[in-house]
């Protein structure tokens, strides 16, 4: 039997000698017995912990566009989107599953650059490819499924929250929103040296500091946020049934250059309803105040608002006029980009 | 804050009702400790086992079309689909994700019967919906994530087949394909009490079979039929590094009224080529054939052919002329339907 040069088989085969793997390999840290090539991928979690599972989306036209996104960021940060669900966990990801369907067009150099990139972030978050599902189709499409786990009792959820907790969250928002912007005028060659756009392209989920606060029991809730704090923060408040009143001035925002300033590009606007940031937002009661640094591994955290009983979410400006805060960051029912 | 009615948030509250789950809701079965709303899915699973990872496309165009498939046959197609991977392994279902795209004029009475159909797949196969991922877009994209189990060492892969072993199939080859072609050319309402169209529409994954097979440690391979025995075999043998010969004679075919045998309707053809079938393709060692009964709970299991150590696969037709078996099954690479 010979196969095409484009046909599922030999595109798996691809995918698979990316990963390194092959049947009954085993991987230490995942412990996978099974990887790509059979019905189903196959490994052994550890006891005493919880499995944690999750999926995302990452298609072209919604989640990138294939003219301004370079291939290799494309797998790096449909990986990082769903690695970071198990960071707002507080969890440690195991392993992954890839589903892709491409065009025959694209299964030479883009495909190729797509999985160094996407290999890159799976040894970087150590989550091995597991496994996936391939097909053809006019558009990119991605789906990234990834399992991780964390010891148990110790996962963070959205849901406990209580009035007086604390709210923080880990570095600067809004920059990933900016890079974008920064990525869609750029005509000539994509600076990713520019940490903006750096932060757009190739996102890193905040493992660490999640487990940290998940092993230290320090925070009650945590979320990351993928689609803008005023659409993120409402969730993790209606999840708890609680409401929160934030500090605009101390909402930590992305550094602009006065000279790119206009209204459209306000850090203050970009840090409230930008998307894609993958920063955790996570909420501390006051008794274990003392117990947080203003940073962890060089990642500010930045104390930003407070949890009220009242179920609405309030923004204080700098002369303490207080309003109401709606969502209107990332929904892709609302809009495209 | 007032939602959109179909914003993302409202469509997952839809979906979460669906699953009749809300946060830290505990379904004993799956001991799902976090459903469907947080950053994702958190659940125990027993000790002792392996864990088995798959997931599956569902796209329109390519797997279903919008006007030919009912959305609650969409619904239970895309989970069976994925449950069937489990099955191929010998294991047991534990919990599912989905991730939806959808134009947002489908987001009422289609994705109402969509989910009433994901949802009487998901009590059939007692697999719970545990999260997932929604999204806008012009085309209904599904992606479909399966967890199970397996006990520790049992699971079936595609790499144990030996020479000299025997090949089996479950059920009837063919049918799904025929539902097909009989669900295209249908003008009039479809008549889903026919067979072969509710073989196409409403796969069973054979799970009962799978595991019982695993359990009483009788066969040495399996996988699913998906793409079509001339495609899948030679999958199975590749994995085992083996061959195969056929008995074309033997092949359980799709029954066809005498009066609808075309040359495109060649019961033969369709049995070794279609796609859809969902069945089991198992391998049984020669020492085990006295354990293998002539059906198992009324799907009848037939022995079709034998493992040769020569790569490749062989048809033998009903006067003994041997030909070498191309793969002609489905291949998204190859063609759409």
């Amino acid at each position: 039997m010979k196969l095409d040069s484009s046909s599922e088989d030999s595109i798996l085969a691809k995918i698979a000698h990316g990963a390194g793997l092959s049947s009954r390999t085993r991987a230490p840290r995942a412990r996978l017995l099974l990887g790509i090539g059979d019905d189903a991928a196959l490994f052994e979690l550890h006891p005493g912990c919880e499995t944690i599972l999750t999926c995302d989306w990452f298609l072209e036209g919604t989640h990138f566009l294939r003219e301004k996104h370079p291939p290799d960021s494309v797998g790096w940060k449909c990986l990082a989107r769903a690695v970071s669900d198990v960071a707002a966990m507080g969890g440690v990801p195991r392993c992954c599953l890839l589903s892709l369907a491409v065009p025959a067009s694209l299964t030479g150099r883009w495909l190729d650059s797509f999985l160094a990139g996407l290999r890159r972030a799976s040894r970087k978050f150590n989550c091995v490819l597991a496994g996936g599902d391939t097909t053809r189709r006019d558009q990119i499409l991605i789906n990234v499924t990834v399992v991780g786990e964390v010891r148990k009792g110790r996962a963070l959820t959205r849901s406990g929250a209580h009035p007086g907790d604390l709210i923080y969250v880990s570095g600067r928002l809004g920059e990933a929103e900016w890079g974008l912007r920064l990525l869609k005028q750029s005509k000539a060659r994509r600076n990713p040296k520019l940490s903006p756009m750096r932060k757009h392209l190739y996102p890193e989920p905040r493992l660490a500091l999640g487990q940290w606060l998940a092993a230290r029991r320090v925070a009650s809730a945590m979320m990351d946020l993928s689609d803008g704090l005023s659409s993120d923060l409402p969730r993790l408040c209606a999840a708890s049934g609680v409401g929160a009143r934030l500090l605009a001035s101390q909402i930590p925002a992305v550094q602009i250059p006065a000279r790119s300033r206009t209204g459209k590009a306000d850090p203050a606007q970009l840090a409230l309803h930008g998307g894609d940031d993958y920063e955790l937002l996570f909420i501390v009661p006051p008794r274990h105040k003392n117990l947080m640094p203003r940073s962890f591994h060089s990642l500010p955290l930045t104390e930003i608002g407070v949890i009220t009983p009242k179920r609405q979410i309030v923004l204080l400006d700098e002369n303490s006029h207080a309003r109401s805060l709606s969502p209107r960051g990332w929904d892709p029912f609302r809009r495209y980009y």
